[in-house]
């Protein structure tokens, strides 16, 4: 747990539902993938602890996943989950979307207060922020051999950053605790529930005109 | 070498030959994507680094190859070998894959020693084990630009956990440390030799009527 | 700043140019595969600090852009550039090829000096070295999902290899400090540039009776 986060049990559950949320969605991916069931966890491990583990090895902490089995216990879970309940789980795709939003939202915010208890400063902590909550999922890409995801997909690194600039916002203010991270979290869902359903996306670099540069490299 | 280990000559001739072992893989790998030969180096040395280097920084000790310039100077071997005895080592497939094997098992007892001596508890030490032998092939086919093999193909990084969880057991009875070692270590020897043999693999997840979270984020 | 580099306000100003050059670059090649804003904000932000984030983790020192934030700034920067100029940038591939080939000497002149002020001998540095000037490529490529670059291309890594000995050799001979400097900086310039302009590259290995590993394990 993060220490000086208020009512702590709270949001330990939310965190643990967001592990299991994102292991789930690391899961589906490799079995559509035709990974096996070692490969399946292994990849629901990544993109659940991929992000805190970054955050971790760059702040000098010791790695969160590390201090307890409980999160490779919940992947574990979610890997049962699937095998058993994997019909029933196609139905689910709202409540499962919902999870891990709610999930990506937490992660943020740990990631911020992480940072912010190791005394790096707010622009740091906000990158670690983005990190926490963006990285396992472009690993878990990496892993299954695509591209990852949301540099071309959707707003969800970006919902992350203006959750922290928000942070930011409400920490200069000196807000309570627990509205700070709220207004944090909260912004999050409400920004990547829009984006999904008005299908918001950021602009492309319009590139018609430029030559990459491994073309650069030839011609010169 | 780790410490407390008995009779080391003996293990760190053995690591020496897994270390060389896991070079030629990624050599030779490379070597058939038409690699050149800095970059047949690069990748032999990223197999056969690769899982002890995660292990260490997630350890947070001293990255074990920047202590001695062996490691380095065994990979440029194994690039001279490739090259000078490249018709050779095609009929030699058996014995470069019984070496691999070993220096696999050698890699996990290593990975789990080092974690048990950095204080550690034993689930750590057994991820770490599986780590160390497992990583170093997952970057190589990252470099190389294929699907992480191990993922699908066999029961590779199954057998390391196979041969952490004997270790536990082994330490648990407090056997001597030499036999615990042979336990873990030739578990997964003969675990990997079965598993090639008889083409053992783990069953995929059946996953005829689920989504990938791709489609499902297009669709909510 | 890297400590004990003489007349640092010239180093730090070419740093900043390599910085920008090395984010261009990334963020060139993530509009040519149609990232949106952020995704070719991070490939151009990954490109230009990678290697040494990286470097900083291996040699267990503070990772370098998370004490300034000069270098999200100048990739911002590097960002806004590459939307305004877009259509002027094909023009100056030749000046960026020129600012990125400085910025990769620097890069690999300042991660010798930094593993060398941390206590690293000098095969450390050098690794270091060429792990800060390239590295970073390396990521980009694996993030945009095409096979890295270097291992086949060029002599791009060789060129930071080569830098790297004849810095050690300098420093063997107790040359001063900018001079040892100078002759590391200018070979990697020199090589890379005849490199292009001669279309040198480092031979293949010849593979053609070689099977892969996977096939190995196939037949085995």
């Amino acid at each position: 747990m993060t220490p000086g986060l208020p009512d702590s049990t709270f949001l330990y559950i939310i965190e643990i539902i967001g592990t299991f949320a994102f292991a789930i969605s690391g899961i589906r991916l490799a079995a559509y993938k035709k990974f096996d069931l070692f490969g399946a966890y292994v990849v629901g491990l990544v993109t659940a602890i991929g992000g805190g583990t970054l955050r971790d090895v760059l702040l000098d902490i010791p790695v969160f996943w590390m201090q307890t089995w409980v999160y490779l216990g919940v992947t574990g879970a979610a890997l049962g989950i699937v095998i058993i309940f994997r019909k029933l789980l196609v139905s689910m795709n709202k409540a499962l979307f919902i999870f891990d939003t709610i999930g990506l939202a937490l992660f943020v915010v740990i990631g911020i207060e992480k940072s912010l208890s190791a005394d790096y400063p707010m622009w740091v902590a906000i990158v670690m922020g983005v990190i926490t909550g963006s990285f396992g999922g472009v690993v878990r890409d990496i892993l299954i051999n695509v591209e990852p995801l949301f540099f071309r997909k959707d707003i969800y690194a970006t919902a992350c950053l203006a959750g922290g600039l928000l942070y930011w916002a409400a920490f200069s203010l000196k807000l309570p605790p627990v509205l700070t991270q709220s207004i944090c979290g909260i912004t999050i869902i409400v920004l990547r529930m829009l984006a999904i359903h008005y299908n918001w996306c950021l602009p492309q670099l319009n590139v018609n005109s430029v030559k990459a540069e491994n073309e650069l490299t030839d011609n010169n």
